[in-house]
């Protein structure tokens, strides 16, 4: 079950199942490089030569160069939800390098909706987002929760 | 128990328990919308007037800028993984916005350490890392599983 259409959306149009594809993202090393200078500054995301013998065997992107871009790629989706996509937290694994030249996108699914049971307005829904590179490699796989709101029952 | 000295860490050096406290990283607006136009382009990230009238009533930091400003702090602390800091995954949550101006640093302490049975000259350790702003508040909470190799058996 795919969304098609670009309306937001809202709690009482999610249903467990549904699917969403993202754009595509294409990395550059100087992205990388530039990424990992200000967040991760570590050899193998840095320098090519000592990239070589470590153990990504190669430069390597950050992995939190990856979630973000796995954000940009979602929040530009058809799965925009009509108060924004606010994370809650979730659960996040690299099992293998991003790379330069990389063309990453996501395949995200709705897994989980769990209605408030304080606050009518709202919900927490679990989206499990996978990042493919473009051997439809997984290079990030993401489960996280998102606090969505009601249609209905605006809080102001 | 602190980790005092800038030598790098192998496997045989960690502990359970050993804690290690990063330093300050003072966040502008400036770089909140800056990171949002680039990797999580919504308004409550990019617009002050936008952001008022959002779930987080003004201007917050994407939970990814608070991610990766996270992992400057740890590759940048004295918790200094003779190979590296290589995440395999991780828990993260967000309990409150982080904000312009707000100074962020990390504490973090190793919960566990599994050697590998494959594989002799590592092993995966789990660090608890608490982001906290210039209150003592917790903004973010990432349970991180570490790839750290042995000082006495090398790869290669």
């Amino acid at each position: 079950m795919n969304h098609e259409n670009d309306d937001p959306l809202y709690l009482e149009d999610l249903r467990v199942g549904q699917r969403f594809t993202s754009s595509v993202y294409a990395l550059s090393e100087e992205q990388i490089k530039a990424f990992a200078a200000e967040f991760d500054p570590q050899p193998f995301h840095l320098d090519n030569a000592a990239a070589q013998t470590s153990i990504f065997r190669g430069l390597a992107a950050s992995g939190w160069h990856t979630a973000a871009i796995t954000m940009r790629l979602l929040v530009t989706s058809k799965m925009r939800f009509a108060a924004g996509t606010i994370g809650l937290g979730g659960e996040i694994e690299w099992p293998l390098p991003v790379r330069p030249g990389d063309s990453l996108h996501v395949e995200s699914e709705i897994t989980e909706i769990s209605p408030s049971r304080t606050k009518p307005d709202r919900g927490v829904v679990t989206v499990r987002s996978v990042t493919f590179n473009q051997e439809g490699a997984e290079v990030q796989r993401l489960i996280a929760k998102l606090l969505i709101f009601r249609r209905s029952q605006k809080s102001d």
